[in-house]
């Protein structure tokens, strides 16, 4: 029997215990149960577990190598911003705005909310996995501490949980399926020469945005799958024969 | 001359200097600049004082040596409460509900918004000085945190205002874009092959309702185009490799 969708906070390289326990303890007081962990600071990741309160969530955390895997199952993947030093890439959603949306989304698939390091939020790299970000409207220059933030974003999901259910059914792709088929473009692209030597990485990047941006459903993504593997053989090919002559 | 009405978030008899400095935080975040603290641990004040960010707001953080003084001049008290080992005397109402209370009162009269100590929240003597209680829905029997408590609070209270805008805006791509890229996107597949002979008018349409479904904006239709141009260009000398072999 196929699992009811979840709400998985992701928190990428955390370095403060502190604040590792008290994202734990906002998602215990909000009914949210899935943490995970990408890269966290090892040391803040075995003192946090041995914090007060909140013992489930951290005893049942998950620790992933990379963002990439720890999203592989989502459907909808949303990064939270301060929105200070980067010119963003992607749409961006306030909080009301995107609790209506990630409700709507868990109806149907899984959903990551992605919050940074303290130090540094989320990388460009971090935010290419997303399909729109979150900001918390706040002022001043100060960035909101990590624990407040996933105690406001959960708040907010939770406030109107007995909203009046939308007939709309959105199924998403996942974020494997989206991962793959970006590797599958950025293969056609680099073939083709779109792709300048040197700027591998940001091309990555650039195609994943992108193609968060355009939502995809599951079916189209077959479609286009298989659009991009008949093109990357005819261009395989290309490259052997001209290779030959 | 009067001074505006302000909001006064007073914490009583806090013992945690991070919870001080979480709340002072969270009160910079949002825009609020009036700290009081009733009997605060004059360690934990101390040690907050010297806490990163939120500096003014700790800098001119007051001391009162009893809850009544620190409320004297507020024309409405609001009480915070977990509600959990006390019958209440007193209404008890929604953040949202207490936000659109306490925003209305502050066009006439200073307000001011309570917080307990860590570990036994406000006592009843304390709520004792309140008109009605706020009370953060949450599940489980965690409390929340009183940093946490604080940012909830505060940031439903800043939250209004900022709704109407939050619906995204999304400039549509032409048709005649639409069609350029379709037919781009069909030059390509018919030269990988993708297009069976004899079904290119059924092609075209399943391209061209693809793209529909896809939500591009004009930017990206701009990048989809030069991307398939690049792609068919490749094509295209492959094609005519194979011709000249």
């Amino acid at each position: 029997m196929p699992k009811p969708p979840r709400l998985h906070v992701v928190l990428v390289r955390p370095r403060n215990p502190l604040n590792i326990g008290a994202a734990a303890r906002a998602m215990s007081n909000f009914g949210f149960s899935s943490l995970r962990l990408v890269n966290p600071y090892a040391v803040a990741f075995r003192e946090a577990r041995s914090a007060v309160g909140a013992a489930d969530v951290l005893a049942n955390a998950i620790e992933y190598a990379n963002l990439a895997d720890a999203v592989a199952d989502c459907s909808l993947v949303v990064g939270t911003t301060a929105v200070r030093h980067r010119e963003l890439q992607q749409p961006l959603k306030t909080p009301v705005a995107a609790a209506m949306l990630i409700r709507k989304r868990l109806k149907s698939g899984d959903v990551a909310l992605l919050f940074g390091s303290e130090k540094t939020g989320l990388s460009t790299d971090d935010l290419s996995h997303c399909q729109w970000l979150l900001r918390i409207p706040t002022t001043g220059n100060i960035s909101m501490n990590l624990g407040q933030a996933v105690a406001v974003c959960l708040y907010e999901l939770s406030r109107e949980g007995k909203i009046a259910n939308s007939s709309e059914k959105l199924a998403g792709v996942n974020s494997g399926q989206m991962e793959r088929l970006t590797r599958l473009m950025f293969e056609v692209l680099a073939e083709s020469g779109y792709v300048k030597p040197g700027s591998e990485v940001l091309s990555t990047q650039k195609i994943r945005r992108l193609l968060r941006r355009l939502q995809i459903s599951p079916e189209d993504a077959e479609v286009l799958q298989g659009m991009m593997r008949q093109i990357n053989w005819k261009i395989g090919g290309a490259g052997r024969n001209r290779t030959d002559a």
